[in-house]
């Protein structure tokens, strides 16, 4: 739980303080996690992170700014992290890779879900939808999405090149979403992918 | 949470009493939940409510009763008027429409949640399948069905144009769904939309 | 709750000892649970039970040992045969048979979900999508799958000639599924079903 005190952002849970915390809604931020035991060991290089980044740039006309973050398989290390991009950086968007798996230290969505307001099904379908045209193992993959305030979360998978097939089979989708949470308005490039917006929640340019 | 004594309903919460709200199984009652703040209050005119039971009228060959309501998105309201029309009512199907969006006010999925025994993913899935033929931001959609008791909830979007959409993706398994519920025995006109019953499900006719 | 206590396994619950229940790790042991009100008290042949070994048979070249149930619509019951499945006999899968319907005594997914650490949707979804090829009524099922330490629990149809249809939705998966969990490794008959492993997850043969 955060606690919001004059400028200051303390955690209730261990009274560290963050200083200069204060979130600035003009600006458009975008999380970026990669959770990775050996990555965050330094055993071998986050190669989730920049291909998140790498499409991202692609993708978005819009301005923004990167928050991003190399962390362990901990659930409670991934929740503090999403809270924390959420809350007090205000991130508009965070997507996170690795961690989706059946296996024991896979936990990203069940951190996932704890932080999150409302669960969206259906960006998890998708995503296994399309990934299943690859690979029978896509049904593996536990990768949730949901939002937290005005914050869209996107797991993604932990394999660099699936990454962009997920982001791709959900993305039209995800500005629209962010303007009903009421975050930052995204604008595509539509060369790379184009998002879909009913017309009255089109903004003139 | 209901209380039945005697020929009267009491709700525990507010001892609101509903006189003669006797349940009669012998007739096939639906009910219609329109969830919107703004229709809810007047500001425009219901467009939902009709679109969902003009849809029930082609669709069903047996005799039905409607039971409509057009209430706020307030998830308690959403909530007691579901008990309401599946305890109180005894409707078999309820279908509603609106606040099924990832936006703050958007509360009718957890509504459904809350008051349903068993949640029937099948629905919702097959429901944003079908909508994303038309629409990338399908995805967004979180609505659900359930049953509680001898009642089948189906929550369906709040786009008149998109209801038609749904129901026509999911009806051909309802009838049967309510039979394996014990509610009431729904038929269809074939010439409108086909259910679907294995044979030793059929009652002659 | 099971106790572990020397060379006995001890229910917490009841006290009652099983003797010699000590696992033993390098024999492979598929679960096959039917649940079914009538055929757990005789009133009809069970049929699904010898379908799910059946196709297993079939399915698998790596040697396994099959450990067989059939019990009654009773979640407790289900989840007391799920627990010792996996916990004393160590199976690395088990797969069920019925109670997966919107039925008032359809409890299974309810028993696989309160003894599973982790679910896995895409099974599911699979293997719903693949049954609505077949028919429109296959959206009424809530068969789940998920995993108990390093055991995989798949909820299949009741009915015998759907089973092979979903098990072959999913099988592909399942190998790798149970390797990522620590559980036995498992071979297919390539020439009845393919299952995909990542060239780093297969061993020599």
């Amino acid at each position: 739980m955060l606690i919001f005190k004059e400028n200051t952002v303390l955690y209730a849970d261990n009274d560290k303080e963050i200083q200069g915390a204060v979130m600035e809604k003009c600006e458009t931020k975008i999380g970026f996690i990669t959770v990775s035991d050996r990555a965050s060991r330094g055993e071998y290089e986050d190669l989730g992170g920049p291909a998140m980044q790498a499409w991202m740039t692609k993708a978005l006309k819009s301005d923004w700014t990167a928050v991003a973050s190399v962390i362990a398989d901990e659930q409670s290390l991934i929740e503090q992290t999403l809270i924390e991009m959420a809350d007090v950086e205000g991130c508009s968007l965070i997507v996170t890779t690795g961690g989706t798996g059946p296996a024991k230290r896979d936990v990203t969505p069940e951190a996932t879900a704890t932080v999150c307001d409302k669960i969206l099904d259906g960006f998890a379908e998708q995503m296994r939808s399309v990934s299943l045209q690859y690979v029978p193992t896509a049904i593996l993959s536990r990768q949730i999405a949901g939002t937290r305030g005005s914050t869209l979360i996107i797991n993604l998978p932990g394999k660099p090149s699936a990454i962009g097939e997920c982001l791709e089979a959900v993305f039209p989708a995800v500005p629209y979403c962010i303007d009903l949470i009421e975050g930052a308005y995204l604008e595509t490039n539509d060369s790379f992918i184009i998002a879909f917006r009913p017309k009255h929640a089109m903004k003139q340019s």
